[in-house]
């Protein structure tokens, strides 16, 4: 691995508001910061904000793409992975993480929320969905409150999985 | 399509409890008496009681199995699917049902129930994961009080996608 | 699985000459008439000549489809498996067929056949790729000289994976 | 993109001979000191030999892996990316790349080679297979005598794709 760098997934909606995209940008400057490696699903929204963060600190990042040409990446990413297997690639955008940040998101961040929680990946919140399961609240996403909370507690519970 | 029948997901954990697994069995009973074709995901707990049931009433049982061997399909599993592609055979589970029934389960239910909510495939709960966004409900998941309340809205609300 | 019966995959190009497909739909009604299940990627061409054949049988027909959506199936596909995965559901195909009968076809039929002979899947062959490695004939695909030829073999081969 | 780096796969078997060994580790110098990226299945073998030939010269590796572990990789990958999706893997290695470069191997790098050129991606043969269709000889594998032909015949073909 690149000098033992963590890496962390950036996960949320292809199209996303200001609020979540000014975050998003946020958490990608403190990731670079702190030299940690931005995994995300390659495309626009949250994703794309994230690794504008990551850039202007002169971090990495990688996008895993769902389609079938590397032309579908954002303009800020630097390693693209063309899956070519549609959605079935955000089991791959979490796996290759060692913990993820969701920020906001639809039905696509749930998809990879859970498939993280099922891999026992930690998942930190930030404005993003919460659960329940039987009418008992699940508490196995972790709440923040700001960006830098967010990184750090990412980067604490990073595993080497 | 077989005589234009109707091919519906059950969804659950791979163990289960007693009352979940009831629930399934149920629920497979009545759809394979509604003439629906049952797909999941070809493993235990929830899959096989649903399917289980299927077969009780002669229904039709397909099981999409995420390893490399039918041989790990259920004993009431009649067309197994081999992907080989671990839990990203979740997506194809949802994606070939026209209506989903969650009963209960785990992560990877969740993810089921992201992928089909995020294709626009309708998901009915019974005593399964509930959501909110950023503080709001989600209601997406249309509850239900019984197995054949479950059903019959799968049933009703399954598209020709 | 369905009585015992044998699930055998045929996979060929989507757009083939006349030939191909007046084998591949000799090849789909002797497996039907054999009480073979017949899997395949569910498109046209190869695929949806040998559906037709065997549903003039009375035949099963399971199309493993690359797409988001079953009516991408061919008219003649029963149960339509709705991938979202591209052509990653190459893989799924043969390994959901105990044996792999290849007519003519192209690139990605070639690398059906790959992935079949990497898991030990049984590929019969008619008039299809024929393959050498590091200038040696490699024989692991079994020639056939006629549609009931491949279906023998490949019957005879079918292993219970 | 990284400066505008080619991304180049290089595939053989995960068990290679020595001769292998020593033709792919000259293939991964060679990338390495002409800039480009190397991208693989990230097991051993030949994606070993070849990471361990681009490390050497400070080249930047990516290994796109079967399984569900980053562990999993060979001591020389920088860039883990962790699929969890088995095999199916073999098709985003390739559609990763603009170019491919096999040495060798066995069903498994067929199958990237087929998926490779049905995507319309280049590929370059060391002592690897060779292919013909119904009697007929196919061309497409354009073959290289050396390591760095193979390199250079990589390079000038890589397409933006």
């Amino acid at each position: 691995m690149i000098n033992n760098k963590r890496f962390i997934a950036v996960i949320g909606g292809g199209q996303c508001s200001k609020e979540e995209a000014k975050l998003a940008e946020e958490v990608g400057r403190e990731l670079a910061r702190q030299g940690a490696i931005l995994v995300c699903g390659g495309l626009g929204g949250v994703m794309e904000a994230a690794c504008k963060g990551a850039s202007s600190q002169g971090g990495i990042t990688i996008g895993i793409l769902p389609g079938d040409s590397r032309q579908t990446a954002n303009p800020y990413i630097q390693i693209p992975i063309v899956t070519g297997m549609g959605y079935a690639r955000n089991i791959t955008v979490v796996k290759s993480a060692q913990a993820v940040i969701a920020i906001g998101g639809n039905y696509g961040t749930l998809s990879e929320i859970a498939h993280a929680l099922q891999s026992g990946i930690p998942v930190i919140g930030l404005n993003t969905w919460s659960l329940s399961r039987n009418g008992q609240p699940d508490d196995s996403i972790i709440l923040a409150q700001s960006p830098a909370e967010a990184v750090n507690k990412a980067l604490s519970l990073a595993k080497n999985r």
